[in-house]
């Protein structure tokens, strides 16, 4: 049985439509003519909060509000985007919202969280904040917004696939970072339902690779410490018992390793002049693989996931120069 | 008597407009709430070529068809955005363009000029490229395309303005970078024709304010050598006889030193998501700086002119931390 179909995703596309930017599909003409194919490129780093996780969270409390569940008290542990996106969430709805993160949590994205009007609750790890958000969701009146593991999320997630098909119509891959799963979950059921013929490729870093360990396991792995990779937005430590199944059906899930993701990096912000994350640059490495099978003409979609980068994080991503590599890793 | 008036620039426009992206304006809720005030961003990043810079090389060729004067070989000596502007604009229309460098062109500009189809002839110094192509002009069936000192590439920069009015309407303050004074001038001469009211003010590098001390001195001051400046964009050595008159009369020339124009450049990538050069980001410091003395709640308009920025420029943009020092600069 499928916990998320696509008429979830059509549920939540058209709730949260009214409430999210509808970004724009972007491409490089130098890029196409390097690959001889044709790449677009989903911009959700142009999203609401900088990343399509507003997707997800709104899904989850309209849905909520709706059906009368809707809480005063929203609580999420997160140190990165799905932060943002409860408190941008939670402002919208004027519900209060509580956000439980590792005292590591970039400035930057403390302070966005903040400003969306969320409390910032800070535990010396990021462990013990999900200990505390886990305690705080048993209290009264509150709803706790998981990052990926809830049908709600998945689905919420899964719109951009939507919305982009809207925009693109037929194309014959779509690529997505791996996480939790959320997205890749939620872009795997609403293109294979429309579009059965089109791959689904989910990208990981290799520093990070527990979702293509525990497909290659069959059993859900977890990585014992989150990864050093520039990927931080797919540092998760395991996918989830509700993003696994979809994963292993993916058509592929490619690991890249550090270089990669730097390069693309790279190339992604000087192309498409965004300030794209490596988390979903690095999908350009999977693609590359992908095409260099392909005699016919391709077009395919990258789903760039969000554009919340760090000072530190910028340092390690311009720290070489890649931009005068192209033969190397194109070929 | 003016050289170049708002009727040269609206001819400009409608010459232009089928062939050139339609640059979205982006704002910052954040940056609104910090400022009290409303700031607009003309994203001409995204334009072809990554810079407003085709409109004036366009226009040039374009006026010069019309009036059957299109040569078949188009000459222009540049090491930045100009340089890929005129190889697309000469691609364009059909014919050949030469351009010619100093060896320290980037190699991410010499590549992109080379894909627009120009031939690139490196010469030791930018000076030495600049005496060949006055050599090269003088040979028939050829036409130079100068990077800002003539009427047809001013009225070609002021369409920016023209294009940004038709989005926003009335705003109280426009601001653009002063490099040769090119764009300036245009945004000068299209706002107090139609908006006598809103100002128009200039802004430089303090490593390279020629245009400051021209103004300051009544006369046309020429830096001895380019200056290490991250505003790259604004390195000119000179301004020119057509554009100097113009920059008199602007409402304030505003120098910013390297610290606020690393500053404003990671804060306009991180708070629009967008790849945008320094030269542009540093107008922000004159912003703050003209909000400074307002009760009333203003909105102005900040052209971003491009977003082509090598290996180099970025790791110095990132090199430091300032996404911590919000107060310290805003205030």
């Amino acid at each position: 049985m499928q916990t998320v179909t696509i008429d979830d995703i059509q549920a939540a596309q058209h709730r949260i439509n009214p409430h999210i930017n509808h970004t724009p599909i972007l491409e490089s003409s130098l890029l196409n003519e390097w690959l001889g194919h044709r790449v677009l490129f989903k911009a959700e780093c142009l999203q609401k909060v900088g990343a399509f996780k507003i997707r997800g969270a709104l899904n989850m409390l309209l849905k909520a509000k709706e059906e009368g569940r809707l809480a005063n008290n929203i609580v999420a542990s997160s140190s990165g985007n799905h932060a943002q996106a409860v408190a941008y969430a939670a402002k919208l709805l004027g519900v209060k919202a509580t956000v439980y993160s590792g005292q590591n949590i970039s400035s930057v994205k403390a302070a966005a969280t903040r400003f969306y009007g969320a409390e910032l609750i800070l535990s010396p790890t990021r462990k013990e904040a999900d200990e505390r958000v886990k305690q705080a969701a048993l209290q009264p009146d509150t709803l706790w917004v998981p990052p990926f593991n809830h049908p709600d999320i998945i689905a919420g997630q899964g719109t951009v696939a939507a919305d982009c098909f809207a925009q693109t119509g037929y194309v014959d891959g779509i690529f997505a970072p791996v996480g939790g799963g959320g997205l890749i979950a939620g872009t795997y059921i609403y293109t294979k339902a429309q579009h059965p013929n089109c791959a689904v490729i989910g990208v990981e870093p290799l520093l990070g690779n527990d979702a293509a360990q525990s497909v290659r396991l069959g059993k859900i792995q977890s990585l014992a410490e989150a990864p050093q990779t520039l990927a931080d937005g797919a540092a998760t430590l395991a996918v989830g018992n509700l993003t696994f199944p979809f994963l292993q059906q993916l058509d592929d899930i490619v690991e890249v390793d550090e270089k990669g993701i730097a390069y693309w990096t790279q190339w992604l912000q000087h192309l498409l002049k965004i300030h794209v994350e490596p988390t979903c640059a690095m999908s350009m490495h999977a693609v590359c693989r992908w095409l260099a099978g392909k005699s016919n003409k391709q077009t395919v979609v990258v789903i760039l996931s969000g554009g919340n980068i760090d000072n530190l994080k910028m340092q390690q991503i311009w720290h070489t120069n890649h931009l005068d590599e192209r033969p190397n890793i194109l070929l």
